[in-house]
């Protein structure tokens, strides 16, 4: 552990948790700097201030770390919005996701995970993951939305929310632009405006 | 030059023309099976039957030979649909992107460019000036409908195509899932409707 961790990010838990913790943010702050292929598992100890034997047991590789570093990411992750307004619920998505790539730390570590993943199976799987999760979180909105009777009653909920994302990733890492204000804006307009038309009713 | 080209895949050109295309042809089937950190220009040089010494004075760097495959990509690339109708369009491009990210050789290679850019600032902009091409190609279907007032006169025409990629892309690079008949239909649907209800109007 680091000696003097910053007040506030200190997690729960007993000193496993907290090894965890110190290995997890090393690990990030390394992926954001330096890309997946920088990731080194000595490197990463010196920075969580942890022994290198421990974090080879207990992870054993980058690919072992990334997979957990998501999974961490996943529980630690914003919760969704509940403002009873679709359109409201999918623009607070939209703003998380799109503060999320753009900033100066989670932009880079979500580039590189995103990277790996294109080459390594078990990260794939990791990242998939991942996205399930906050998908997850996130489809009550549309739930609700049904149950309000404002939208199409065999709609595919999770698609919903994937259509928020999309075009904000699709920038991200394809066609570059501006990840702005009026991309949030236009990407939760349009999936709300898709699912009203039925775009979005399960086959 | 390889001595026995495939019958239909020699290019129009001279000995230049013909040199870049068994040259990018091969950097294409180096990135497909091993990837941007794979790509060697010796390598790339004895696929093509090239010497050495022509790869690289004229390529130089793996970098500024993606970049120049990428710009062969574009030329080469399908030319759009002209059915007269917005949805029968946008239909046959989102079915040409998802075969092109389905396809044996060309989803691997979009994988590997796509991944190469995230880290490498000039393959970057190659990947984008590419999709600025694709989308340029196929705004004329936006711009028509418009025109025929099915859609709003001030609708960002060019934003209406990157929406039906978006979806395709989302699938292939982040969440993961089926890059299926249903995939494309529901993301040629899902931006006719949403550019319909006015949400892709400029700002």
């Amino acid at each position: 552990m680091a000696d003097d961790p910053e007040p506030g990010t200190v997690r729960p838990g007993g000193r496993t948790a907290r090894v965890r913790a110190a290995v997890l943010d090393a690990a990030g702050d390394a992926l954001a700097e330096t890309g997946f292929a920088g990731l080194d598992l000595g490197e990463v100890a010196r920075r969580a201030g942890v022994g290198k034997t421990t974090v080879y047991r207990r992870w054993g590789s980058p690919t072992a770390l990334v997979a957990d570093l998501l999974a961490d990411m996943a529980e630690q992750s914003a919760p969704r919005s509940d403002t009873g307004a679709l359109l409201d619920d999918l623009r607070a998505n939209a703003r998380l996701v799109r503060d999320t790539l753009t900033d100066a730390r989670q932009g880079p570590l979500f580039r590189a995970v995103i990277a790996a993943a294109t080459c390594d199976e078990r990260t794939a799987h990791a990242l998939h993951r991942f996205y399930e999760v906050r998908v997850a979180e996130w489809t009550p909105c549309v739930e609700q939305a049904v149950q309000r009777g404002e939208l199409p009653p065999d709609t595919d909920a999770p698609e919903v929310v994937r259509a928020v994302s999309a075009p904000l990733y699709y920038r991200f890492l394809v066609s570059g632009g501006a990840l702005d204000e009026a991309a949030a804006e236009r990407a939760a307009h349009a999936a709300v405006a898709a699912a009203h038309a039925g775009a979005y009713r399960k086959a």
